[in-house]
């Protein structure tokens, strides 16, 4: 018999040997406290690598929605949606997150990766188009592609005029998608959208955007960078799990492609639906960044705030013009040890970033203000992060004169 | 440019007009009042159809657990579970689902589909292993299978002969796994699984079974059917989102291969996790089934009565050795008529159940009695099924003498 084990060990070992096999650390979030939480021993510490962005996760308007969903449907939705799943919350949801978007309907997901996976491989089958993607997409998008098993093609990140070729290769009226992101997570930049979306329009592409790091941060009610810049995207793509704080993904566009993906995509279809109080407490919380931009504003005073911190310090911050933080290191190694170093001794958790994730020689601390950081906890890091850079022999960055 | 609307209507127009359009009912749930439900009107409903098999999603202990969670941890994970997502409710629920397995380890995913599909697919690409595969796997593992992109044998439902000669046809030691379901959920039978587990290890071969709609259900402490046979199977996959009644899935196997699917699964490893409340509503389910055979045996004993009314009716129940009731209409239309002739004029709600979910042929209606539907309701339900059958001249089937 095979060694089922043994040949399952000889892959991680691979991970090992590159220093990229991941050790969870396991947190106890304290609401009301957050960004500060407790390690399974009660140390504490504070998080500066978390994607509630806005700290949402612990508004009390999102945790009083979850609770009395609780309390009046009940735990779990019971089954999937077409079979005794659908709940009020779960309409009510998708009828704000298309309001939102300006798009006539929404379809919610269990996550954000399943949205992606099941709209972009259902578009792709049932369109039979071509899709043109990123090359920097997210793994979700790129299993929705993979699985579409269409033809794809691959344009270098960002790049407009790469894209443009690969658009004038194919034949005008053949159906085509082009899909990207607006902020990309673990550099921080943003999409030159209106000219993919006016070059698609060109070449009779599909637009296909997700906007998972940006809706609740950026635009108008927080309906992502492409409102923010008055760009018109076919389908949009986000979460629940980030800045909204809770928990699912879902997409936005016209009511027919959404009726195609609820009707064709087995990933939605053959799921038990999000819990009643998920809905209810991404409900809570896409109605309140709709209304308030309170939020957003300190997070991107606070983001300001911590990159100019880390740039006194001589850190090497990489520029991008989004909430992101990152701080390079280049090297898998180090990168953990500079993580261990800071959690250990200073009481500062940031997850290392490591391949696959990002391209190996690109290893960093990717952090994450949010307005619940402040001047002192921003101090505090700055400090910490510095003390690192010394006992490790990191390399600083010259401040531009 | 191509109407991409246009295309995607007429999809939608062919499942129109093969009767298999799905129109969502929305629901608001009672907790406290299941299997009662309100309509979006407010009229009231019995579910007759809910994959909350034991009313556990309206249980106490699971209602104020999540409750507690909600006020302690907040309302989302905040990352995924390498990145600040992974929280003490996470951990304590797959030491607790690894125990009721007997397994050294088990990983939660946002849904029992993604489990499937993140685990079938990356043990294929990891081992380069064949996949043997029941023909009435759920799509989930379909899905997993096929994104696996490896080699795949299909055979013919719970035919174990089927399944020796196509294990035959492989080298003894070529990588190969086994995949198959305990409980078939729309025929409610149930696998071979002594004689296939024992085919599949003379064969050298891993053994994978989903137990979705077993757990909580069959077996000590609501392990399984497998458990309830002791029966050895290496990869369990179950759900916290039917008798568990809350939401997300996992697998429970050996730790080196449950840390494989941990550090290579897309699905998994680039996914916000459950949210806190999730995560400790379904640990407290699964404590308090793996403690109490209470609902268990008042889950078979209603299931045992239902099926008795409605077979004193004349009604084409199929036979079948766990809890579902299939009752068989055979025809879509006449099936969708049906129920919605139960819900507009008796206040049951039973989703019909068409093609893809069950073969062109066999559509049906799906009762899943659960231990909170008491006598009356399933008078009720007898007397409304029979009018419906006389309305719509729909055949009876003689009773055995």
């Amino acid at each position: 018999m095979p060694d089922y084990d043994a040949l399952l060990a000889s892959h991680l070992d691979a991970l090992r040997a590159e220093g990229r096999y991941r050790h969870f650390l396991t947190l106890q979030r304290q609401a009301g406290a957050f960004p500060r939480a407790l390690r399974a021993d009660g140390r504490p510490v504070t998080v500066w690598c978390s994607n509630d962005y806005l700290g949402m996760g612990q508004h009390p308007a999102v945790r009083e929605a979850m609770i009395a969903a609780i309390r009046e449907d009940g735990a779990g939705a019971g089954g999937t949606r077409n079979i005794s799943g659908t709940g009020r919350h779960h309409v009510a949801l998708e009828a704000e997150l298309a309001s939102v978007h300006g798009k006539e309907a929404a379809l919610v997901f269990n996550s954000g990766f399943t949205a992606n996976e099941a709209a972009l491989s259902t578009l792709a089958m049932l369109l039979g188009a071509t899709i043109l993607s990123d090359a920097d997409n997210h793994a979700s998008m790129i299993a929705g592609i993979r699985n579409g098993r269409g033809p794809k093609k691959v344009f270098r990140h960002n790049d407009v005029a790469h894209l443009a070729e690969l658009l004038a290769e194919l034949p005008p009226e053949a159906p085509k998608v082009v899909a990207f992101e607006s902020v990309y997570s673990m550099d921080g930049d943003i999409a030159p959208i209106r000219r993919i979306a006016e070059l698609a329009r060109r070449h009779n592409a599909l637009t296909y955007i997700d906007e998972v790091h940006a809706v609740g941060l950026y635009g108008p009610g927080g309906a992502g960078v492409a409102a923010r810049e008055g760009v018109e995207i076919d389908v949009v793509e986000g979460t629940l799990g980030k800045a909204y704080g809770v928990g699912g993904g879902y997409v936005a566009g016209s009511a027919t492609l959404i009726d195609a993906i609820r009707s064709f995509a087995p990933g939605f279809i053959f799921s038990t639906t999000l819990t009643p109080a998920v809905a209810a407490g991404a409900l809570a919380s896409v109605r309140h960044l709709r209304a308030s931009d309170t939020e957003r504003t300190a997070h991107q005073e606070r983001a300001r705030a911590t990159r100019a911190a880390l740039r006194a310090e001589g850190l090497p911050v990489l520029e991008c013009p989004s909430h992101i933080v990152p701080v390079m290191v280049r090297d898998a190694t180090l990168c953990r040890e500079a993580s261990e170093m800071l959690l250990e001794e200073h009481g500062v958790y940031i997850q290392p970033i490591n391949f696959p994730t990002v391209p190996r020689g690109t290893e960093r601390l990717r952090i994450t203000p949010t307005p619940l950081h402040d001047d002192a906890a921003i101090a505090s890091l700055a400090g910490a992060l510095s003390a690192v850079w010394d006992r490790l022999g990191l390399p600083r960055q010259r401040l531009a004169a």
